[in-house]
């Protein structure tokens, strides 16, 4: 077992009608001026704006709405930070996706920076305070409720930046799974399928243990029983509140004690699709994840597959060979079967910028290091185009 | 699923050599004056107790030795008070099993409380503050290391209490695997039954879903699977580390998530046996178990005892009642097979206080309200009754 330091300090504040209950008792010793920080108005339509104001009456809120799916640096975070200086913001109240709480993760530790608040997502710069975040989260997918990162899009230069600081962990997320009846099916399917990709990102590229091991497999079973459920039944509250506290686990460390991390080669690659061509990043990542695998199997990785084959699909006949090729297939077609469109080119991406994205990615990941299985600049491209 | 309200803020720093790499930078924002708790002086001979004195040299360090297994509020818990009191200790550095931190944590809040600290453990006050904590914990065994409670025996009234308050998290929890090398067979069985206990408490006894199964399913067949390993080769770092991590979930909520929670009604039993008789707390447990188990299958419980048969050992043959009569055999011949005294007789309670436990758990516990399966004060006589 690989040496590790774990610390996740958000509460959890989980089920039906918690906001209602705990809200306020929760914000009240951070501050009175809040920047709430929400999406594209969902949170309006399905009343939880109004509940938010009304429960928040006593304090005194500014307002960032229209946050990005893949959020921008530049208008959202600068837009965000710029309040937060100019309003002596106290606590910043994120309402929405992943998209939402990433975004004001990085305006957070943008409000005590003097510079140009992309110094500390690219990590030229470490930030050292940042304030406070509650947040009431509205789909299940990024796990960003209960880790301390975030990614960030910055149109101007194409780059896609994941970055952690252990300052960002919420205070608390509030997590109601009636908040997620609303959402449609096709966002369902793709919130869970990068969820499942944050697990098979640590079950593959990393150094098992039986409870990493264990845990995970939990996981990713949970999310493909109940994604289908949730998809069918929108509002069968036992399949939300599965999928919400499955994906909740997906990138806080916890899956990773003790087996040493990885590369996360997949979200490398997604990452730069969706720089390029602004795609839903759990679509990027189920669209890739087949062909990964299959560009990835081999004699020295081959025990992972067929571990993940027995456990996740009870596969029990065949080869070693023939069980690995079976795990490529079915999870090809478990992506598929909630439809997923699996081709890059039914998104928009063609061949022609595939180069340049293989590149960039390969410029900035190194994931020639990853010790499961390296991948060069050629590998990259090569898994790209068997995408589209 | 059950709504929940989570909260773990304390750090673990796992693996080899972590004690000499991060000790003093973790320690020193939290002050100089520190109580060094230990118990029977085993830290001593594995050179942990040098190791701390020299890296710790420039801080001033008070120490309480002695501690006892089943640790008692008189004389370690009035003692330890007295020194933070008198020396105006800034933080308590626990070092030993869960004894030590057990009994660290009733220090930390009674060196804020002016009255008799068993107004605190008792709770029939509510401490309002508390030293910080850091641990190095050197057996695997009661997850105290992660979570906010502790078990404390006061011998003048025969009672063992259990108690709670989210001050006591430890800031920090040091688990080096190589500590627990020189735990004895005996020890290495009772700290393991332990935990297992804490498990199957949570598997039975609450509303389950998907996550918090697959989850205690994969700690309760890693324990199985690695305690026998580490009493055949005690200096086995892989059975240890997976040992060790697996027992810091026992007791923290993050397996009761969405499950509602539960009664722990073995626990409840088992604090009588060794409140009376101060006898191994895993052991009393392992004892327990299979009694508990036989006394409470019903046809309404029935199906948790079929999905613990099929997903711990394996069974796939026979009825349900075949099934579940299978789990309870297998679970005391588990026991058995790690050289545990599976008879109460056998750890010297006869049934002369038979009654008088039971009396005792019955008015402390209201074990009538656990909603598996409730017990009356004649129930809980019978299970011990039957464990003599």
């Amino acid at each position: 077992m690989v040496n590790f330091d774990y610390w996740t300090p958000t509460r959890l504040v989980f089920g039906k009608d918690v906001v209602r209950e705990k809200l306020v008792e929760t914000m009240r010793p951070l501050g009175k001026r809040v920047l709430m920080t929400y999406g594209g108005g969902s949170i309006k339509k399905i009343g939880l704006y109004d509940l938010v104001k009304d429960l928040l009456k006593d304090f005194e809120i500014f307002e960032l709405p229209g946050i990005e799916p893949n959020p921008k640096y530049d208008p959202s975070v600068l837009e965000g930070v710029r309040i937060c200086k100019e309003q002596k913001i106290d606590v910043i109240l994120a309402v929405g996706g992943g998209s939402v709480l990433d975004c004001s993760k990085a305006i957070a530790a943008g409000a005590y920076y003097d510079g140009e608040a992309w110094d500390l997502i690219s990590y030229k710069v470490k930030a050292q305070k940042a304030l406070p975040i509650v947040d009431i989260i509205t789909l299940a997918a990024t796990g960003s409720e209960y880790d301390c990162g975030g990614v960030i899009t910055n149109t101007a230069i194409n780059d896609k930046r994941g970055y952690m600081n252990a300052l960002l962990y919420p205070v608390a997320s509030f997590m109601d799974p009636t908040y997620t009846f609303t959402v449609p099916a096709k966002h369902t399917a793709a919130g869970t399928a990068d969820a499942i990709n944050h697990m098979m990102e640590q079950y593959f590229c990393a150094s098992p243990n039986d409870i990493s091991d264990g845990f995970l497999e939990t996981l990713i079973k949970t999310l493909m029983k109940w994604v289908s459920v949730a998809m069918k039944e929108p509002d069968n509250y036992e399949a939300r509140a599965e999928l919400m506290y499955a994906c909740t686990f997906g990138c806080n460390g916890i899956l990773a004690m003790g087996t040493g991390g990885s590369g996360w080669p997949m979200h490398a690659i997604e990452h730069a699709l969706s720089a390029y061509y602004d795609i839903t990043h759990g679509v990027g990542l189920a669209i890739i994840t087949p062909r990964w695998m299959k560009h990835v199997l081999s004699e020295k990785t081959m025990e992972r597959f067929v571990k993940f084959g027995k456990n996740i699909y009870g596969i029990t006949e065949g080869t070693d060979k023939e069980i690995a090729e079976q795990v490529i297939d079915r999870t090809y077609k478990f992506f598929e079967s909630i439809d997923i469109p699996m081709h890059l080119r039914e998104v928009g991406i063609d061949e022609s910028r595939v180069g340049e994205m293989a590149h960039h990615v390969a410029s900035i990941d190194h994931l020639e290091n990853c010790p499961f299985a390296p991948l060069s600049e050629q590998d990259i491209a090569e898994i790209v185009t068997a995408s589209l």
